[in-house]
């Protein structure tokens, strides 16, 4: 929050801002921020989807304009606008393709959109990979060159930060680790293959899988209070508590997960492996140290300790930073152009 | 080897030229280029190390000389010398660090020796790195902005070039997609883990099998002469003959490579896969076309199409290009400079 007065940068006479816009599946984040990534001002609320994407981005522009105001953005000011969205979407063309998440939101011109609203440039990134730059910037990768980071949330996603900048690989598909095989003719995953990483250890394939097998005695049941609702957050609270099934279950996505970071390190080598939601939930007894000693019991001498795995470290604050990073990639490597269909 | 005379850059007065040198495991190769990478004068000879490196250096200074002064480089002329050599190797410090293919080489100074003695700066790259340089950008990755090229012979290594630039990961150690698990708890591999991808395809490990399990009645054992002298080319040439072993052999090469580049591809999406060695002998029919149908049937729809996999394009001429590459990669990313022990 320093440095608000006198902080001109460009010799435009005014201080640069960006807007970071971040669009989930339940909330929209707004964040206002200088050229060293301080939070100026936020904005965040709740967002349902109306179907309506025209409706949806005109609410964005207005809560744009507002929070402009508020922070005392001055017109010409505002250096970029960085949208970070569910994928798939193309940073190239800046259209949102039609993420699961965002029903009705299928091919929308999001960038052309608020850029002429708001008169900047506007860049757009998916989740993951806005998230890695974040990360990479200012959290758990601050420092080192190359950062991963993978998404453990419903999926299981890499964003993939070499050398500062995101690679988005051909058609911007690069970071589709949960569905490198683990297991070549393994379990079924949502996405028609079989034996994906995400299959095991995503959010959504885990759930179902615990709501199948969870025992009536373990305290993963009653901690959700009903079958139904039952979530790996259940498993990492119950496997505080001692629940043998639930350690048992969290074991488990420990030696899967390992398996996916062994195969991402022989290739890429990573600095710095971050872990975003269940795997940071669940922390450093349960999680981080069991499975740094399995991914070290299968990478050559020297490798694991020149490869550190460790939690997210910026919390609450990652969406808002995340597409405040967007928004200050300008001149980053050249987005892919083109989407499969 | 055109525009000899006048190929005036830099406003020097003279023509800026590059060395490349490539040091293998049996021969090594000079190579005089220009900033368009065409080869103005090469020199190959055998080379079988004699471990004693001093005097493999002074040998490698007077070939470099003499083929300096053949191709006319004028004093301060040269522009930068490239080294391409097996790893491990540092490009950090310019240090080869004790490939098991040259004896004796351990810890060896190169960069240094060499630019002392020629007058220019050094840069040190490994082969397989090297090797992608060239392939992307003169043969099959030609256009490309991201080429991965997997060097299938004794070993299985990747070079990855992601937009234009090696990608090197922490202390080198990207691209060993050689040990990346096909199968968890697969086949022991020479490195000490299990279920590698090397322990299935590279050279070393399927001739091993191969002189173990070739039956008396096939065309492999009559290709080779004697069992002890099998090798994954004599069942090559015998599949070519429709001799079954040979071809179930192939088969099961195709299979298991399918699996590293399926991972691959979920991790990078790259443009273009070039294989070298093995598969490029194998060629189409009983390589290539079976290889990319495996690997579509584990993608998703739209990612084999953006993903082309094909046979490396340069030949004999492919150590000559990739030591020059390396000469010209001055500006580079910055190279790791630490290794480990």
């Amino acid at each position: 929050m320093a440095r608000r007065a006198g902080d001109v940068e460009g010799g435009h006479g005014f201080a640069r801002r960006w807007l970071g816009i971040d669009i989930g599946g339940t909330k929209i984040a707004l964040v206002v921020g200088d050229a060293a990534g301080r939070v100026l001002a936020q904005h965040r609320r709740p967002f349902a989807g109306t179907s309506d994407p025209t409706r949806d981005v005109s609410r964005l522009i207005e809560d744009a304009r507002a929070l402009l105001a508020q922070a005392g953005v001055a017109p010409g000011a505002l250096a970029a606008v960085g949208v970070a969205a569910p994928g798939p979407l193309d940073p190239g063309t800046g259209r949102v393709l039609g993420p699961p998440n965002l029903p009705g939101w299928s091919d929308v011109p999001i960038a052309r959109v608020l850029g002429a609203a708001l008169g900047a440039p506007v860049l757009l990134e998916n989740d993951a990979n806005a998230a890695a730059l974040a990360e990479a910037r200012f959290g758990a990768g601050r420092g080192a060159r190359d950062v991963v980071y993978l998404t453990m949330s419903t999926g299981v996603g890499a964003g993939i930060v070499l050398d500062g900048r995101v690679n988005r690989g051909a058609a911007c598909m690069a970071g589709e680790i949960g569905h490198a095989p683990v297991e070549w003719e393994g379990r079924a995953c949502r996405c028609g293959r079989r034996g994906c990483l995400e299959a095991y250890v995503g959010g959504a394939a885990w759930g179902e899988r615990l709501r199948a097998t969870t025992p009536e005695t373990s305290a993963v049941l009653s901690l959700a209070a009903a079958r139904e609702r039952i979530a790996p957050e259940h498993v990492v609270e119950a496997a505080r508590h001692g629940d043998a099934f639930a350690r048992a279950e969290l074991a488990a996505f420990v030696e899967w997960l390992a398996r996916g970071i062994v195969s991402l390190a022989f290739l890429l080598a990573p600095e710095v492996v971050v872990l975003g939601t269940i795997a940071s939930a669940a922390g450093e007894t349960l999680c981080f140290e069991p499975l740094r000693r399995r991914v070290a019991a299968r990478l050559w001498p020297g490798m694991a300790e020149r490869m550190r795995i460790v939690p997210a470290a910026l919390g609450t604050e990652l969406p808002l930073l995340a597409a405040l990073c967007v928004a200050q990639a300008e001149g980053d490597g050249p987005a892919c152009t083109e989407q499969p269909a």
